[in-house]
Formats: structure tokens, sequence, C-alpha cells
């Protein structure tokens, strides 16, 4: 089959499952000008893309046969395995990207089986909700075929004004995903415990905010440079503050919340982890050295 | 007795207390040009200031006579009343910045015994490592009479340029202490978790860098005005990110932390709070919604 340059912005797109996610990448492609073509196991979500001019595939077959480039956007590996493994004769010469959340092992899986069949693929995580996706700061990872992300990179642009290509290992997509949304929690926890503790004292969040903000543009951000390098090099020693002093300081941390009325329990495993590593002896290390016990939970 | 004016940089000080952090608070007033006179309980403390110029003092008394600005960094507020209640005639009419780590009763209370002796009182919170302070970014929080941090505020700028006076409340230093500590071990803790995620596909800490810190800078650090309001408010329902959906997300995180051999300690009480408060009917809210759990620990 024949496929439009890289260059234009009128590439044929195809896009399978049009649940939020799939309906607002859908809406992205149709914003951008792109012939879409959508398909969705049960009908009723087709009718507000093609009220916009999309294309409703009657089914998977005439979707794929749309275009070049296939996105598939499904609720997990097993519905993408179950939807697009009788069309993988017809998938043969396309580009498939599947931005379904996955596990490494399951994307790599997937992309063993797309080059089985003579299917580019490409595996991408979307770090943004619905909502935006299509605008310039929309991050969407992609791992896999070079030759069909460089052919495609401007239409996938469309989804997401930060489109990254991390290489062409298909595992690394969802594994940035899965680490990114773990700071995410992980720095929100840190908030909400922190505003429930001013809160105590009249606090409001709107006059902690700029002292969050800086705190983390300062202090925390600025430390990840050396965390970093601690890991890489494995050299945990420190002189600056290590995990005995902050075994004190955690301590008086859980301590005040309580007294506060305020519940210790986000804080609660990184105590847990400090004191289990202070207790193995390395009281002199710094908190990146947590990371050993993270990769030996059965040590 | 005679306070010198606001505006000199040589307004005469006093530090009690030379641990790591008194020692770097008496450099830092030396660094300044303020004569420093310095005491320690045990003595051998004093002498590499007193080699830098400082005043070592044979007594407690001594050490608070000196000058119009008293600074205390001890290990606690047990030995903060310790030592300086037998000196409370003597610092009648000075001002003590108490610059141990406290809770906010703890601080309260120095205050009121201060109050009772006729003693102008600032309590401080250290926001930096000993070996930042005195440095431009130096964070240091004070509370309490305003008169004395107005008095005083250019001689404690020696200490740290980031000086900020949280308003009459002594209990506020120590309580925003408290908090930002929490948001720098959560974050670190999210970043530690991270690292050890990408590691297992080898990726290095050095690669992941650039992806952790423009997250947090575009993604993390944007979302806090909004969270910010919405517990302000008590406003919680949304449209974009509910507890729902972070409990499916938060899920696959999990699951995916333990497939790859990482343990997910770091993020369980994350996921914990995500379903009880779920199963308590919110799961339309936000993640915002999450601080009413910590505020009810009982409950």
């Amino acid at each position: 089959m024949s496929t439009h340059p890289a260059s234009t912005t009128s590439t044929p797109v195809t896009v399978i499952g049009l649940g939020m996610m799939g309906t607002a990448l859908a809406h992205a492609f149709l914003s951008q000008g792109h012939p879409t073509t959508v398909w969705n196991r049960s009908p009723g979500k087709t009718e507000p893309l093609t009220a916009q001019g999309a294309t409703g595939a009657d089914t998977v077959g005439r979707a794929v046969s749309a275009g070049p480039l296939v996105v598939v956007c499904l609720s997990n590996a097993e519905a993408v395995h179950q939807v697009l493994e009788p069309e993988a004769e017809n998938l043969k010469g396309r580009v498939l990207v599947n931005l379904t959340s996955s596990t490494p092992e399951e994307a790599r899986t997937t992309a063993a089986w797309a080059q089985r069949h003579g299917i580019d693929y490409l595996d991408g995580a979307i770090m943004a909700i619905p909502p935006l996706v299509g605008q310039p700061q929309a991050l969407i990872f992609y791992g896999g075929s070079s030759g069909a992300y460089s052919a495609h990179e401007q239409t996938l642009r469309a989804l997401g004004g930060a489109t990254t290509y991390l290489g062409e290992d298909t595992g690394l997509p969802s594994i940035y995903d899965s680490a990114l949304l773990g700071i995410l929690w992980s720095t929100v926890a840190g908030n909400i415990h922190a505003l429930a503790l001013v809160g105590t004292e009249g606090v409001t969040a709107e006059a902690f905010l700029p002292y969050a903000t800086a705190w983390l543009n300062h202090v925390a951000v600025p430390y990840l440079p050396r965390l970093a390098q601690e890991v890489d090099r494995k050299e945990y020693a420190t002189e600056i503050s290590t995990l005995n002093v902050n075994r004190e300081a955690i301590a008086h941390l859980v301590s005040a919340s309580r007294s506060q009325g305020v519940s210790p329990e986000l804080l609660l495993p990184v105590q847990a982890l400090i004191e289990r590593r202070v207790a193995r002896g390395h009281g002199s290390d710094s908190l990146s050295s947590l990371i050993e016990e993270l990769r030996n939970p059965s040590a």
C-alpha cells in the first residue's frame, strides 16, 4: 500500500478504541485536518466523531484498511490482541501505534507479534489526561521502529506537542509512564500531607502555596542531579545529610504530625525504609542509597 | 541595655549551642563581620570559631551579656530550657532567637516563658543543611515579635538570604518546617522509586533525569494551585482525574513495580488512601480530597 510522505499534515489515520482517551486522540487528529477513520467495539461511540468529520468504519478490517497509520487505544493488552490478531494480514506494511496502557513485557510481546507479521510497530504511553491530548504541552512517549517514528512523527505530533521518541525498545514508554506517575503521586501525597499539617495551625493552602512551590523549585528539583549521580555510581557516602540525620528528622515529623492530629501514614514507609537501611549499617549514607532496598524487596 | 540600629552590619551577636548547625550559624555571623560570642556546654567546640575571631564565653551568663541578640540552637526544647531558664533575668530586654528544632507547642511554651520575663522572642526554623547556612538561597523561617524581627532582620539575613518572617505566631516556623520536609521526603521517595523502576530496563538515572525534572516542573508543580484551591474550598468534584481513575492507574503501577522486581512499598500508602476514600463513596472526587482522610486519622 502507499504511504503518504511524512511532511504532509493530511496522512489518513485510523483510531481503534473510542474510550475517553481514544476519542480525544481521534479528535486531535481531526483538529489537525487528518482524514480520520474510527472504530469501536460498541457502536455508539463513533457518532460524536463522525459529526466532526470522522469516517465511522463498520468493521475493524475496514478501519485498518483506511490508511497507513493505525492507532489503537483499548482497555488493556488482552483487548488489543483480541481485536487485532484477526487483522494481522491486513496490518502488514502499515504502522501500528499502540497507545494502550501496558507493562514493558506486554509491549514487547505485542511488538514481537507485529514483527512476525511484518507490521511496523510503535508502543506509546500518553502522559496527559484526555482534555490535554493535542495540546502543545501534552507528553507522549514512543518506543519501537525508528523508521515508523520518523515517517509519522509529524502526524503523531497532532496528539501532543511534547512527543518524545525513546528509542527502539518498545518496553521503555510504559516504564517511563509508571516511573513518572509514581513521582506525581508521591509529590502530590507530600503536598497533601503538608496542607493537612499547616491547616492545623490555620494556614490556608493558598497561603502555603508559594512556599511549597519555591521549595520544590529551589530545593527538591535541584537535588535530583545529585541523586541521579549517586545512584548511577552507587556511591552513597555523604557528609551533608546522612540517613542518621534524616532518621531523627523524619521521626520528629511523624510525631509532630500525630501531635497535630494529622495521620502520618503517607510518610511512614519512607521512615520505615530509612530505619531499615540504617539498621543494616548504612546510617552514614545519603537518602539516595534507599534505592538499594527497593531493588531487593525480598532481601 | 542599648541595641544597635538595625541597619548596621556590626550588631554583636551571641550563639549558644555549637553543634554542626550552631557552628554554621556562628561562622555565618563572623563572615558578615558581626562581633560574635559563642558558648557550648562542652568546651571543645569553641576553638575553631575563636580561631576565626569569635569570642569564647566561659559561662552562658557571659555569652548572654555580650550583646542584644542571642541565638540559641540546641538539640531540643528541653535543652533550651535547661540552659536559658537560669538566665531569664539576664535575657530581659534582649532579643532571643530560638533556632532549635521544635513543635508548635514547644515554641509557644518557650515564647510564653520569654514573655513572662520581658524577653523579646523569635522562633525560627532553618530549612537548610549546615553547609548552606549563610548562602543567599538558605531559607530560614521566623515567627514571633515583629519588633524584634524588623530590628534584626538585616543581621539575621547573614544566616540565610531567603529569610522569611511568617508573622507573630511562634508556632508557624516549625509547622512550615515539618510540612516542607515531608514534601521533600515524598518527592525524593517518588524519584527513588522511579529510578529503581527505569533501572530494571537498563535506563540510567542520568538518562531519566531530564524527564523527571521536566515532569516535576511542568506537571507536578503546576498542579499545586489547583490542589490548593480545591483544599481551601473543600470542593473536590472533578471530571478530569477522579479517584476512580487514579485507583486503577496506581494499581497498575503497583503491579508493574512488582513484576519488574521493584518493591512498591513507597507507593502503597497512597494506594491505600485512594482505596479508602473510594470505599467511602468519593470515587468521583479528585486526589486533593485525600486530605480529608489525613485530617481524620481515627475516623
